[in-house]
């Protein structure tokens, strides 16, 4: 709260070379062509690094932006019926706005998560979002073009990269087609799984 | 010494989307669209730590590699007379292997650095560099087309990246055409002007 009140906070993975997820998502492969323990391995061999991140997430947190690719798999038949990756009680507990291009009633989960689909733009999701945080952050959780988006367009304060050491070669990159942006780094810590570096978004820059 | 007899280490900075430099380098534009004083502004705003950073290399090192593009500007006038972008004593004081195209007589510059030209390719650069390194460590000091050579091969045992809090959106990229690999991070620290993180290469991975 306080001086942060309705920041916009951005938490990614990503890979050294800077890819976010591979290329050819599917149900199967929600990462497309990289295993995701491989990807994500702290969160899994480093469980209790991975709570406090996700707790520490979502108690600042007051609402949630993603991508549809990131909400499930391409193809219109899970734009009808699918739930998220998560289960019946996503670990998010809080609104979660999916930027989609087909409209869908709201889904209830359990835990108090509830996805809510938003056709007319990321500037529309992010009202929305603000509308219900509360004065809390309103954290954008993925995946790699709704992230370009929002800092193309200027609307996020804070970026929290977890840089997992491989190298991809290919996939979805942060920062593809976004104007030349200046960072401030206010906090780095690692393990020899990841490393985490805080940035505040201080703007674009021109040479 | 000891058990890092022989290694190689590249320590270059990046940007933070993965970039070493802009494009369309000259001898007005060593760093091709980018002013390296925002490239590099950690190296003139805190030159303390840039004189420690320098020193703990230049101490460790026994032989250098360079890129003929690291060395000076494009163009076969270069090829001729240059004598590198550091003035007379240049910051090396150690061999330096350039790799380039066309041959050349050495070059000898105060303070023990020396400029040898390879032109028949890495590896060579890299036996010529270890025979007169002593035991210490060779340093690919960049850029990025060098060090992308060096890593394919499967050539560094330790990388450092200076990573810069700002983004290019194009220029010579980091990691651009190399093979998946995987990394130990075993050191992190930083400013509010660049993160420095050493990783091991561990070797090539597959999903």
């Amino acid at each position: 709260m306080g001086e942060r009140t309705g920041e916009v906070t951005c938490g990614v993975g990503v890979s050294l070379d800077g890819y976010v997820a591979g290329d050819g998502l599917s149900e199967e492969k929600p990462f497309g062509d990289v295993d995701p323990t491989k990807m994500h391995r702290w969160r899994f061999e480093e469980p209790e690094r991975h709570r406090e991140e996700m707790a520490y997430l979502s108690e600042e947190a007051g609402a949630y932006i993603m991508g549809r690719n990131m909400f499930g798999p391409p193809g219109p038949e899970y734009d009808r019926t699918w739930r998220g990756w998560w289960g019946d009680e996503p670990p998010y507990h809080a609104p979660v706005f999916v930027l989609t291009h087909r409209s869908r009633e709201p889904v209830d989960m359990k835990g108090g998560t509830t996805f809510t689909f938003v056709t007319d733009g990321i500037e529309s999701a992010l009202r929305q979002a603000r509308a219900v945080a509360d004065g809390r952050p309103v954290l954008i959780a993925g995946g790699a073009d709704v992230v370009n988006q929002y800092l193309s367009a200027g609307l996020i304060d804070e970026l929290w990269l977890h840089t997992v050491p491989i190298t991809l070669g290919h996939g979805r990159r942060l920062f593809e087609g976004v104007p030349r942006l200046r960072f401030e780094p206010v906090e780095v810590r690692g393990t020899s799984l990841v490393t985490h570096v805080r940035y505040r978004v201080l703007g674009p820059w021109q040479n």
